[in-house]
């Protein structure tokens, strides 16, 4: 049985700590699909299709990981797909207590359902997109934060506003 | 000497998780009144009117609870109602630190004013308004979740939109 | 209907804060039971007497408060005594999630018993037993740390050895 | 490959949390081994063998899960079975940072490791092997807590005394 | 070698809580720089330079401290003032993984800049501008959580809406 | 005005993190005591001379540090050293609130001291001196952990048991 985990997020953008918990990921389950949620960044900075690109590009190297996106209730996507596990990075405390949360609603909503969390690197974990993005949006350097694929759509999107 | 308490919150929308601390608190105190703030939800999916006729439809077999609606400072409701008790809910960790502040400054306001709090009952304490907010918007299915009289308000604001 | 609440804890010693837990729980419930558990501290400086007698003569002026000791299962105590609540002050974060598992716990054990949480009053919350003990070995001053029967049977404690 | 993933621990007793832990990552990877650790219960009720045995009367049904032992490193005894999966049940916010340095730890100490975590389902997330000792030493009913298996072990440990 | 140390916030208002941390860190650096952020609060109540005005009036008779405001990233500001320690407040758990998460990024960004906290005093720890403003806006009495300079202030901007 | 800190800790044994702690403070202030508790470990590895050796040969580089130790209460060491600063090493929310519980202690033990705190540096902060130990004891790697002083120290003592 192929056993196939979902990675969502919104990825705006890909981080370093992101691209981490993929190369796991793809280590531990036989397909990995990384899904940038269209919904789920407030003022994003990058448009979808952007964070896909710098997405496809990191993961070039890896031959069981892909990009989709989807709007709507995660576990109906998950179920599309033929996936059964949910993977999350867990960076800090912080982050526990939703986590959880949504771990039980998405297990009530679909009993079959697992997610699975990884912690981040640890010297990614101060690492979040709002923090690259305010950096970025202040003039900062965060060239060491994200791949070059995120750095090069990063800056784009920076001359364009 | 009768002991009045105020249970307050936004109720957008009452979940398992209000219904029970209501049920508990009305065990321990002579008269409890559930308050819904005018101000506090900040999108809110229901009116005022509607959260206050679903609370009022779940609590009907609670001979000592009523329920009310406030705008303005807390302390000032719970004055003109001659409560001395404020009641509050723990979920988890992360609600901690700003309850214990609120109940600080709520004691600094007026001496004489106590919070209680009462833990969720555990399986329910992954439940928030929140999340039945998001799982319903997405069209997920959240009658597990609330008591029957708020599932008929969220279907009836849901279709309205 | 009389309410009758057991506030349980090792109180070796009693400090300020555990005063002023006991001070506000006078004023919700009709009955309070200052409960001293006969196996909860690891190492005490104080007997369970002393420990007693100091609460005893802390509480004098409250009319609804008396002082007892238990050993085995809290709920049996609890039983026993006809009481309905067990009341429990938080300190802190870190005091959170073990007090969560012990009301679960408890509930578990006996379904109609309830837990009632009050926050310990800011000023006095970096207070606990643990510290007051270890400041007064070190041959600190505690004396605004501790009710002055509490601070007298610690001097004798440390006298002793 | 073969995916192998090891889950330590004390299990003094076994719980119904650790129960749903590894009928989950029964599902996730191909062979799941459950390692008691030999030196990790500070003042244990149980035996090693006893442990061992409870555990394996309450994986009967699951195939691909064995039971074993360890002493010493962690690593070395991942190492030695050819696995390269840990399994780590999360139950609380407390528990998160221990479990953030240990996996740090390992991974420094073994590069290709990798730590999984899941979740404790939510109704059992109150449950420690901690807790179910001290309910069972005060004569509490500890049945509801642990498989059938552990019930019977904690029983008769408890009449030896 | 003179220490310059940077205090950086939005201090809107400036709180006692702000105030004690001014005082205390101007005893350990030889010269302090209160810098107002004139992007960092959501929606200000007060005006940068109503904010500037008010730390000015508190920090009189502190012959070391001075007040400045700046816009774009913190570490260029403290570069321009050849500072090399950014001052911050903790009040609570809740604060401590942003601010650890922003030192780290702060030392990536340049190499030689020290964090240095200071724990807010216990009796001030609950404060925070966010609820001096909740506060202020219902109609509450702000009088006691706040410098007198800041309370005019306060005042003055609640008057002209 | 010269100004001294003091830096406590049991440093069974002093740690990279340590380390890192000391150097960063030693350019904060004037001059830096490292201060080795006497009774601060609890089932020490190293002796308290063992421990100050190493210290020693670590700091040896750094013009402004020195090694002392200590028994007592601390504020009873700072004060004879005429120190007016404790320096505090801050690794994660688990030492959060203890910490500021013993910052609150001594400033009422204390009035004119001052605990400053600063952060690990992020890739040590996952170590302790607790999980040195463990991993030293167990046969695992801990020259990565430590300053090669300390290790030769650990080698010696695990090598005399």
């Amino acid at each position: 049985m192929q056993r196939v985990a979902i990675y969502p997020g919104s990825f705006d953008p890909l981080t370093l700590g992101h691209l981490d918990v993929i190369e796991r990921a793809s280590k531990l389950f036989d397909r990995i699909i990384v899904a940038v949620g269209r919904n789920s960044a407030k003022s994003p900075l990058l448009t979808v299709e952007s964070r896909m690109k710098s997405i496809e590009e990191a993961i070039e190297s890896l031959g069981n990981v892909e990009v989709d996106s989807f709007g709507g209730l995660l576990i109906e996507f998950v179920a599309k797909k033929g996936a059964t596990i949910i993977i999350r990075g867990l960076r800090a405390t912080a982050d526990f207590e939703y986590e959880f949360q949504m771990a039980t609603v998405n297990r009530r909503l679909s009993a079959e359902l697992e997610t699975v969390f990884l912690m981040t690197k640890w010297e990614h974990s101060y690492l979040s997109s709002t923090i690259v993005k305010e950096v970025a949006r202040l003039g900062g350097d965060y060239a060491e934060m994200v791949p070059p694929a995120s750095a090069k759509k990063i800056a784009e999107a920076l001359n364009r506003k």
